[in-house]
């Protein structure tokens, strides 16, 4: 197809593809003249992916770079190409290693995860996200002992296994199983998370035999 | 106890009690001389409920007072109380009542919510918040019916009703139970969600017989 169907077909406007192509985010097409392109299904892919990347998980172009080097560098496997996108959606944390609390609860997020038998790299940063979350939580005087944090581990494990994971396409083209996983991640997470919210506000009329809460109290 | 003492036990410094104190957010303490005022547990508790509310809320001062308006208000019974504290933390979101995809995604959202016997009220905005989430996930062609959400909703429910709710002290002080939801929302929240993505990156590792994944993979 031609660049203005390829903007058709993906809503992204035409000045929009053609600073992708000369970022080098999107492959050049099939130069059938002087003035003329092809392109196919794989820059149809591309673009969705490039707008999951940008619009769902919010990224900076240079990430996004990051990202479609991997899908681009057919020696890395799936996983490893899934890897580049999972840390790139990870909110950077500085760690704090020479702070004792920071030490104690990094252990304990590294036990857990060994307990779990969790195959997590050593050095992936999401697991400085959870030492954080922990640190603040313990600085607040709330449980977060490994019995604390096992209930809320093993019902992440389940979600993960039996809805987010299944969605991934690990065996088509590797632009799809990457747009796939942010939106699992970014959106299935989004709307998880108001389900707890609105189960929360359920279950605390419940308790509290209140009828629902307007909005503003 | 006095201001100094205030500022050792919930470390905050003095100027920045003095300026909660000239804003109203932190009631004034009883004055006993002309230079002198006696500050108790309760003082304590709303310093700590300010900085839930400011640091792991993230909320402007603004809606800080709304909330504290709330919990001064005995007239509202704790789950009212409770509620405005719920709806300051949801991110607000613009509803597109006139857009087919937003009715169609609304009337799903609330009749999920219906069929679970859920008691969230019609204008909590955390319905539109979920419909958003689903007119996204729509559009980039990611399943949204019913049965789709049904077990998120399930599972969102389970942990709120096991683990989040029972942290809540109902009966306790108004700010601490307060204080706690916030807590409990965004940083248990937190932790869950990283511990999502944890178990995301193990999975995958799992199905694809990965070795775990470095960072910039």
């Amino acid at each position: 197809m031609r660049i203005s169907q390829l903007s058709t077909e993906s809503g992204v406007p035409i000045p929009t593809i053609k600073y992708y192509l000369r970022e080098g985010l999107l492959p050049q097409g099939d130069q059938t003249s002087a003035t003329r392109a092809e392109y196919d299904q794989s820059h149809l892919h591309r673009l969705r992916l490039i707008r999951a990347l940008l619009e769902v998980g919010r990224l900076p172009v240079a990430t996004i770079r990051k990202v479609i080097d991997a899908v681009e560098d057919e020696r890395l496997d799936v996983h490893h190409m899934l890897g580049t996108a999972h840390h790139a959606l990870s909110t950077p944390v500085e760690p704090h290693p020479e702070d004792e609390d920071w030490q104690e609860a990094r252990e304990l997020v590294d036990r857990l995860i060994a307990d779990l038998g969790w195959g997590v790299h050593p050095l992936a940063p999401t697991r400085d996200e959870l030492t954080q979350a922990v640190v603040t939580l313990k600085r607040l005087g709330m449980p977060t002992s490994q019995e604390d944090l096992l209930p809320y581990a093993t019902a992440a494990l389940d979600l993960v296994r039996d809805l987010d994971i299944t969605k991934i396409p690990f065996d088509g083209p590797r632009d799809v199983a990457v747009e796939t996983l942010v939106i699992c991640e970014v959106l299935y997470g989004k709307a998880f998370d108001v389900l707890r919210r609105l189960a929360q506000e359920s279950e605390s009329a419940r308790i509290l035999g209140a009828t629902p809460c307007p909005p503003e109290g």
